[in-house]
């Protein structure tokens, strides 16, 4: 129900009302959504604000837009419990996804004075430099840059990076990592980012810096991630100390 | 230094150009930069281009345009540790900001469906619907919607939630919150959310919905927050298990 003398905006009220069907399971995911033409119709608004209304939602994944097919309810986010400290192909496991992974560039550089003081080296020290997508069930999810010292994980190579390389670390290299530090912050997708994701410029998305250190006190690795807003959230359980 | 024949775009070239000068600490907060024209004419590149560049380092909180002034270097982003539950006005406090809290709406409503289910309430029982602007030294931090049971936080006052509810819970109550979760995800600004926290529309912002629990298991709170994502980060620590 639409109430256009509500101190409330109406393109805000449509947002509600079909996140309410959604919540409450009356459109479920893959069900195919009223074109924007027939709420324009139904409610005697314009279709601009039907379309605002409608993109709002896309953006933050509870609706897809196909085109020339139709406008559908997406399935639910994957969630991100932030306790443990998990690699992205152990998490897509544990929650039934399917997990793969595109290279997109894998060499070895200098260290730049921020990479040298978040991993512990010296500026100009090699680095490894793994530029990757992240897909689950062949959908991209994340964007990820990582840096590691080449004298702490030598002998990574391409088919390494391809997969799990906390695995590598752990079962080849006998490295004990025992912790990481993560920043989230909330982004904007730049234009080379959408175009990688396949979402639109200017989409939310969630921008994590990590640092993780081995046991015996050593930085492993910094990584720049930038998870797509739509389809990822993360959860923490709280103390009160 | 830009490099025209790289793949690198040249917005986002100089975006991490200024981004470098701010991290080295060559451009403090308060500095003021070079003006649009004065970075197109340098690198004869197009004001676009140099304009695409500062819309985004403002969006991520990098810098701050000021009309008629120009664009000066803002001050760090707030982090909040994700460790232990605390209140805004606790938080604020422990990193040497003055909070303060304005009032936007107090009033009792009916549970939905929605609320009822995540307060462990019946459908139509008593809630206090709170509204909120959080601030730090003055500025628009967050904006917090609180969903209680009146039942269960009786005696609440208009003067009460314009200050810490969790102080006047634990001490005036004396009932023992016990710990929350957390959800977090990225999205942006709509038109209402950017007038009140005085950001752009489709600034990014970070979205919070909270559950608070009483050591006795009943759910004490059930809050969104919009967080501006140009001023605020989540930090949190991970352990390997």
């Amino acid at each position: 129900m639409i109430n256009k003398h509500s101190p409330v905006p109406i393109y805000y009220q449509i947002e509600q009302s079909i996140k309410n069907l959604i919540d409450k399971g009356d459109l479920k995911p893959g069900d195919m959504i009223p074109s924007e033409r027939e709420y324009a119709e139904n409610y005697q608004i314009s279709r601009m604000t039907v379309r605002q209304a409608i993109n709002n939602l896309v953006n933050d994944g509870y609706l897809i837009r196909q085109k020339g097919k139709g406008t559908f309810v997406a399935s639910q986010k994957i969630e991100q419990k932030l306790l443990g400290l998990t690699s992205f192909t152990e998490d897509m496991k544990a929650r039934g996804h399917v997990p793969s992974t595109l290279l997109l560039d894998f060499k070895k550089i200098d260290a730049t004075n921020e990479l040298a003081v978040n991993l512990n080296v010296q500026m100009g020290d090699a680095l490894y430099e793994i530029k990757r997508i992240r897909l689950a069930d062949g959908f991209p999810m994340a964007l990820e840059t990582n840096y590691m010292p080449v004298q702490l994980v030598h002998h990574l190579t391409e088919e390494v990076a391809k997969g799990s390389i906390y695995q590598f670390v752990e079962q080849r290299l006998g490295l004990e990592i025992d912790y990481a530090t993560q920043e989230l912050e909330s982004s904007v997708a730049r234009e080379t980012e959408s175009e990688l994701l396949n979402i639109a410029k200017g989409a939310p998305v969630l921008h994590i810096k990590r640092r993780t250190f081995l046991k015996n006190g050593c930085p492993l690795e910094f990584v720049h991630s930038i998870y797509r807003g739509d389809r990822y959230k993360f959860v923490i359980d709280m103390h009160r100390s």
